[in-house]
């Protein structure tokens, strides 16, 4: 297991962490400026301040990228829908190539309309099909752009809104049936927050291995947790089992960069260096 | 599959749903006054009221119990805490047998201190161990008073402070260990709120059978849901689909009462003949 505590070189910060404080381009001169080798920047962040904008400044700053989010969504109330989610991923890998990430990170969806508070259906199993059609659809556009997609389960209490897939199991179950060789092109995002409770969590991992182990987030659950979406704990603030989950997870062959995430009212309401020294301070101390 | 919409006879109101507007005698009367069958009653409640009076007068309205809430609470920090709970859990057998319930519900528990925004620790494998022991040395005495125990999957967002026990089929896997006979003195209470998300949920049920399915709760699942704990649906407010799941529960052998679980700060601030005549109607129509 690498030793984390004397330097931060595998730490990325997904920028979703500071998208309060900063605009894209601040967020990666402060992570550049503070030896912060990758990010993981959010679409809506790179459109802000301009695709290849964003592109050239990763290059002269020498950041990598460990992932970007985010395509998925495949769910829709009808065909036109379906056609337009596939037909927007395919721009998102575009996007991630021009980018250089290594990945491109799938929140897949659910039910149309739940995120809007107005869900038009109910039928979960459905969505699923959709997700599955909808991968499948995008994956011969990812192969040919050498774009790997990985899927990131979600916490169960988002299943209704942003993902219906919610376990590590089902998740590589559509790896399975999608790409059963192991091509390269499909794969997981093992986020610490949505799985640290599965009691099938360890199996998973060592199920995936390393062709599809493609990314790895961290931060905390706090207890109490106060909200479904922002009240993420920063890592050491709350109960997951972090150390052990990494090392399980480069035992089974990943050897990638720890990415934090932290979606958090308390957080965003602090300053952004502030924010960016204790994530170096607890990917030390603590991951 | 049974048709309810002519009737109500197979709802029970499980008494949580009512704690803010009235005490146990007073839902008692009320639902007896609507025709409703059956109550589970939770223990605090019961308390309150006294378990011999509560007894007597679910005797004397013709009420039955669907259930009893609840048992659990296993782990521990140290041997003492641990002796302690299985004395309590051995307490509210007596009690669940004085009462006539059909089966002590547990909420099995998990990080010690965690309810308390204090865990102790954060070692949920340890907790998993705990729960498993404590219920093997309950079940001597639960097999004794002929009292069935429910083992309640709890939500993923509860994992840390209420129940490390998250799936049916982390469930059943804890029935089969300590029960292999299927004797009928150990299976599972069904709650959808808790389960509805699980891409394996229709297959678990099967799986556990007639002898494993003690209970059924419903409610829904709101889009947005605002808070972890109490802000549960009305059924058909939500997004989960309770008839075709009623429907696979008695496909399996399931043919017990409906029992609807509300914790909600919306419901628990309308008047109880409110919350009780949309039970029933909603029983009829959405269930």
């Amino acid at each position: 297991m690498r030793d984390f505590s004397q330097s931060h070189e595998w730490l990325s910060i997904n920028t979703a962490t500071l998208r309060r404080q900063w605009p894209l381009d601040r967020i990666i001169n402060e992570c550049a400026r503070r030896g912060i080798r990758a990010i993981s920047p959010w679409r809506d962040q790179v459109a802000a301040v301009g695709l290849q904008a964003v592109a050239r400044q990763v290059r002269e700053t020498g950041l990598t990228l460990s992932g970007y989010c985010r395509g998925g969504f495949f769910p829709a109330a009808d065909a036109a829908g379906l056609a337009a989610a596939i037909d927007d991923n395919r721009r998102a890998i575009d996007e991630a190539c021009t980018l250089g990430a290594p990945c491109l990170v799938l929140v897949v969806g659910s039910l149309p309309g739940a995120l809007e508070g107005q869900p038009l259906h109910r039928d979960i199993a459905r969505a699923r099909t959709e997700v599955t059609d909808g991968i499948a659809a995008t994956l011969e556009h990812a192969r040919r752009a050498g774009m790997p997609l990985a899927i990131e389960p979600l916490h169960p209490m988002q299943a209704a809104e942003r993902a219906c897939i919610n376990t590590l199991e089902h998740a590589l179950d559509v790896c399975d049936a999608l790409d059963p060789t192991r091509s390269g092109t499909l794969g997981v995002a093992v986020d610490l927050y949505h799985v640290w409770w599965d009691p099938k969590l360890m199996r998973q991992i060592d199920r995936a291995g390393r062709t599809r182990l493609l990314a790895f987030h961290v931060c905390d659950w706090l207890t109490p947790t106060r909200d479904l979406l922002n009240d993420r704990g920063m890592m050491g603030d709350g109960v997951i089992e972090i150390r052990k989950a990494r090392a399980h997870m480069e035992a089974a062959g990943y050897a990638g960069h720890c990415e934090v995430e932290i979606f958090s009212e308390r957080w965003w309401g602090r300053p952004g260096e502030e924010v960016l020294d204790t994530c170096i301070a607890r990917h030390r101390s603590v991951v």
